[in-house]
């Protein structure tokens, strides 16, 4: 890609003008979920969003127009929703208008077979004709944090953040982006690609390696256009900037329903796997992980061995860390006597003395645990199981204390947490210091209510606290994967050069 | 196990009067956290929940007593949570005063060493002396729904339901009951069994066999210890009631964190492995999977083949759940002829005409569209990704719809839903007919927030909503193979028999 395409893609993430063709007032048509979300998104921006339908003269008590071609002045970005048969016209009039980017929603072209795959070639020469570039169509729409531009109609909510991601799936994108609100996991761009009449995966994957709002880019792919360009770009982008995927079409039947779903022809998944392999981009399997993969990137040292130091609030927990760990071909290995030392110092005498190291419930001393682990010369990595300060307060029992001291045990309480999350910052910056990841797991579904302040904090400094101990083990298996080819890349580059 | 332990157990489950010892009004106190969970849990029950220390006259506001001895009438059970070198001293009083049964918290015993395993032997002979039955000691409670009692402290909330739960880890007891908490899943009754100085998860297994409230047996183990004792109940058991465990310690990391938490001997995995197939047990790996698992067989039935009709709104996600299917050995088969044809009856002609269904959105046809699947004679099991009727509304976004037309949008919405909920009764009563499952996953974190009141009647109906088409896909694979497993049995019998 040349400047010229970066500049029409920067357009369409960040538009001074919008104008969205079948914009309406029907509450189940995706023309007024596509306008509602570009209108309040672009609420308090320079932006302005003017609705666009042949039928009204009013959408959301704003004033409609006819054509885009009415509208005063530079339209810069359409979103179209109106049914496939009349895209190629009001495109021509896109054109007119000099409209550089269109986001097609609308779907029945070439995924619902020849009629709609010759529809879609018409609407293509129409766009090139003028110069328009195309996102989609059949896409659920695209998002920039950035710019403050949502055009997804189905998602609650997203937080601002560092993750670039391009989906081949509609459903698939807004997934990942509500299991990211979830979890707090914030994101720079994204966009659907769909049937990728004009632009495809592999110019947003370009795109995002040169965007300076995105440090790790997030995929999810069904099949590639260009597997060539794909490798060629993965190879030039790994060493800087991770690439994450979800790669879809493992199965036979996974493969028939992408080509019905995507016309994307999937290809041998074993090909694919061997050039992610080869070119140092990181394969994940579900939704879950390629997002908690990517925010561990956002933040994380990347570990340097396969050595697994674990903390846990009881036992049971331990035992299944731990065994994940192993099954994944991490190790967890013996403490050190000098980090056994240090631990005696802060847990009741009967602790394990071992790796998983079980704090028995002693939540207040989970950091002083992690620093003694993070200075282990045998430890490469920690996974916490378990947020610091965490004393399953329920709010309902603190009614239980006698009225002369539950003013004194709420302070106490308080002044738990106070300390925590000062130890917590020690914590990040010696993390930082010796270069190790510390991963965060939850031990519980509710323990965000239960210890909010910790995991406010902790989201603050950029760490998501994981579901489970398994969605951490992996994590850090492939946060290993990543950091060992790097390391064989760089060796090789140094032989290339000797 | 005879009628009197049977009865000794029913008493621990469902005293008339009970004891906390060590009761406290310090919120960090585990004798406040017990206290104030068995007193709540208690209100509007018959049931007295008597305070115990030494050390105050008042607990909670109520009368506190020095002693067991000075309680008047006879106490049931006692929870005991005064550290472990009092136990002993305590338990004599409690023999004198006639209690059946003691659950014991606190931790320190065998676990820990030489000198705890000795307190374990002396608690346990002063017990075996006077006919009190021992749960623990080391342990975080126990729970019946039926009866009303929760003395494990760091709970939310629990359902009523049929699952009874035995586990030999507290701290993964309450992450069990939690997670089902949070997906509306029931249990019966929960136990912490311990370092099981005297009542053994064997013994909790042969219990919940004749338990009139059990359905579903589940366990998480680290190790038994009568292991020739859980076969031969398992063999005889889940031809009647399934089994479902989770085994931690497959690795050796994990075992050797089992022996210092639990004391247990873990034995090898392998062994465990195929007692468990020889026996019809029903093994799954983490948490999620073994609720789900268990809530799948409190309702559904049981799958006669491999074959998966996949329903999913938008094209990715199918794909991914096709893919999943296939990985655990189950087929995702093309349609029948007559399926195809009745469901191009519901949805536009571009619908993708094969097997995963996508929707394509239409999100009002899901339940055609599973009737269609499951009177397909080529379909043995049913995974719907998406609830019917979702329609995605976001609250804010109604105050768009201009106000001469809103109340009109709010009703025919809601009528949307009502047909969706009277479609799945008709649904729910065909999958009874034909005898195939259908489960449910979400195709979003948020989805009973956007569909509340369909997920409200699914679990009205016994159902739940699987948080990811991968869990579906492996609460179906496991029943299958568990399916298979009474077949075989079953086949086993007549061959004996002839």
């Amino acid at each position: 890609m040349d400047q010229a395409d970066i500049n029409s893609i920067d357009t369409i993430f960040n538009p001074r003008t919008v104008a969205v063709i079948g914009a309406s007032d029907v509450y189940e048509k995706w023309g007024f979920q596509v306008f509602s979300a570009a209108h309040e998104s672009s609420a308090g921006t320079a932006r302005r969003v003017y609705p666009v339908n042949t039928g009204a003269s009013e959408v959301h008590g704003e004033k409609c127009y006819g054509s885009v071609l009415e509208i005063p002045g530079q339209v810069d970005l359409v979103l179209i929703t109106i049914p496939a048969p009349l895209v190629p016209k009001v495109l021509d009039e896109c054109g007119r208008k000099g409209v550089r980017g269109a986001v097609i929603i609308t779907g029945d072209f070439a995924e619902s077979g020849p009629e709609g795959a010759a529809r879609q070639a018409e609407m293509l020469a129409t766009a090139r004709r003028y110069g328009i570039r195309i996102v989609g169509p059949n896409i659920m729409g695209h998002i920039s944090t950035a710019s403050g531009l949502i055009t997804t109609p189905f998602i609650h909510d997203i937080v601002k953040g560092r993750i670039g991601f391009a989906s081949q799936s509609g459903n698939i994108g807004v997934q990942v982006l509500q299991y990211g609100y979830n979890d707090n996991i914030g994101f720079s761009k994204f966009v659907g690609t769909g049937n990728e009449a004009d632009l495809t995966l592999e110019d947003f994957v370009e795109y995002f390696a040169q965007d300076k709002d995105t440090d790790v880019i997030a995929l999810y792919i069904e099949g590639l256009k260009n597997g060539r360009r794909f490798i060629d770009l993965a190879r030039q982008i790994t060493p800087r900037k991770p690439i994450v995927v979800i790669k879809a079409g493992r199965s036979e039947a996974g493969s028939r329903a992408a080509r019905s779903h995507s016309s994307a022809l999937a290809g041998s998944d074993a090909v694919y796997d061997a050039a992610f392999k080869q070119t140092g981009v990181i394969r994940t399997g579900t939704v879950l992980d390629l997002i908690y993969t990517c925010s561990a990137l956002c933040r994380q040292p990347l570990p340097q061995g396969n050595r697994i130091g674990i903390i846990v609030i009881g036992g049971g927990i331990g035992v299944l860390a731990a065994d994940e760990c192993l099954r994944l071909g991490l190790e967890v290995p013996p403490l050190s006597p000098e980090t056994i030392r240090r631990i005696d110092e802060v847990l009741p005498q009967f602790w394990s003395h071992g790796n998983p190291v079980d704090i028995v419930a002693e939540s207040s001393a989970t950091n002083e645990c992690i620093l003694a682990l993070l200075d282990d010369p045998n430890i490469d990595a920690v996974m916490c199981v378990s947020t610091p300060g965490l004393r399953q307060i329920l709010p309902k029992r603190i009614n239980h204390v006698p009225p002369a001291t539950r003013d004194a045990t709420v302070a106490r309480l308080n002044r738990t947490i106070d300390t925590a999350i000062a130890d917590l910052d020690r914590v990040i910056n010696r993390m930082d210091e010796v270069k190790k990841p510390v991963i965060f797991c939850k031990t519980n579904p509710v323990e965000e209510k239960l210890n909010p302040r910790v995991f406010a904090r902790l989201n603050e400094k950029g760490f998501t606290v994981f579901r489970t101990p398994e969605h951490g083990a992996g994590v850090l298996a492939r946060l290993l994967w990543y950091s060992r080819y790097l390391r064989q890349r760089q060796s090789q580059r140094y032989d290339a050069q000797s």
